[in-house]
């Protein structure tokens, strides 16, 4: 049985706070409230103090929150302050803009190989990182020690890919397709549905239509 | 103001719930519970009760909910009954992969037609989705009838693109840019943030490795 993580909402709120925080220090502050990054992201300051004491941090009251420590805070929380060695499987255009993504430097992810059965792609490069024969797999993953597998191939060929994944050691898959991958124990799955993101989208668009018109 | 929607999470769940809802309904299944849609997706059966009551339905007991009725009340809480048009800026890599996800239709999601400012995509198709100039956008909007964007432009063009989306009528607009969106009140934006399900995905590794070293 795996562990369940609490704080989902929480967690998933991590990466926008450190994003303002990082403006902040850029902006040479030396100290951020809960208020100001509650203010630019919409949220309550109380949920913002909430979220952010997960990561072991308090603020000061009237200064708030020390901005070197805070972004030191949530990185170590995140495990973002050690680089990670990512594969991608699947170079299609999902794979490509994930390749191309600039964020993931600044999250500690390093995706340094992608890998694809279409002939006409392997030996590319999509920003920057090599498009391999997916046949090699098992061998590059061992030899670049990748313990993160990135996943944007079609669905139906999902299973058989985590399969050869985990064979070759990866122990975390970022999966992008949208079928249930069936893992080990000791593998773990990230998976990400846009739905739920446009599910959101609609409910706040109902919400607001009742509103004008009542 | 806008209105604050509570119960992002479950929210965030239906859609998964209704894709195994309609697995269900394909297999001629009348009647499906809590357990098994708990099962299938690693969840607490009491959190898909609670879930499910959000969109009004109660199920029987010993008998669960009925099949055909529970996707109805979803699908209608989300208002994935009736069909939404959608334009899409930006045909890069992001977009077209957008355009080409075929579970969008599901939701009543009509990409009826995409914008970019290079002339080389201009005039073609991505996925059956015609490309337009970026200067004929607002024309196209009005006279498509759009209500929803879905922004996958460089960031730094983003706040000018959503800016002539409002102009030209939209009120939804669907984020993959990592900027903060400034729209008026009447305008909702669900912003995609991919840094969220990594910063998830993280976390269970990190649980993980706590697990296997204790």
């Amino acid at each position: 049985m795996k562990q369940k993580i609490t704080a989902v909402p929480s967690i998933r709120r991590l990466p926008s706070y450190l994003h303002i925080i990082r403006g902040a220090k850029d902006d040479g502050q030396e100290y951020i409230s809960g208020t100001v990054i509650a203010q630019e992201l919409h949220l309550e300051p109380i949920q913002v103090r909430k979220d952010l004491a997960i990561t072991g941090i308090v603020g000061k009251p009237k200064k708030g929150y020390p901005v070197v420590a805070l972004m030191a805070a949530i990185e170590h929380f995140l495990g973002w302050d050690e680089m990670q060695q990512a594969v991608l499987v699947g170079a299609g255009n999902l794979g490509t803009a994930l390749c191309g993504y600039q964020g993931f430097h600044f999250h500690g992810l390093n995706i340094v190989a992608a890998f694809d059965s279409d002939p006409q792609k392997i030996g590319t490069s999509i920003h920057g990182v090599h498009v391999f024969s997916l046949e090699t797999l098992s061998h590059q993953v061992r030899t670049l020690k990748a313990s993160i597998a990135i996943v944007t191939v079609p669905s139906q060929f999902a299973q058989d890919v985590t399969n050869m994944l985990v064979e070759a050691g990866i122990t975390a898959i970022w999966n992008f397709t949208n079928i249930k991958l069936n893992v080990p124990d000791s593998v773990v799955v990230q998976k990400e549905d846009l739905s739920s993101g446009y599910a959101m989208l609609c409910v706040m668009m109902n919400a607001q239509k009742n509103r004008e018109t009542q």
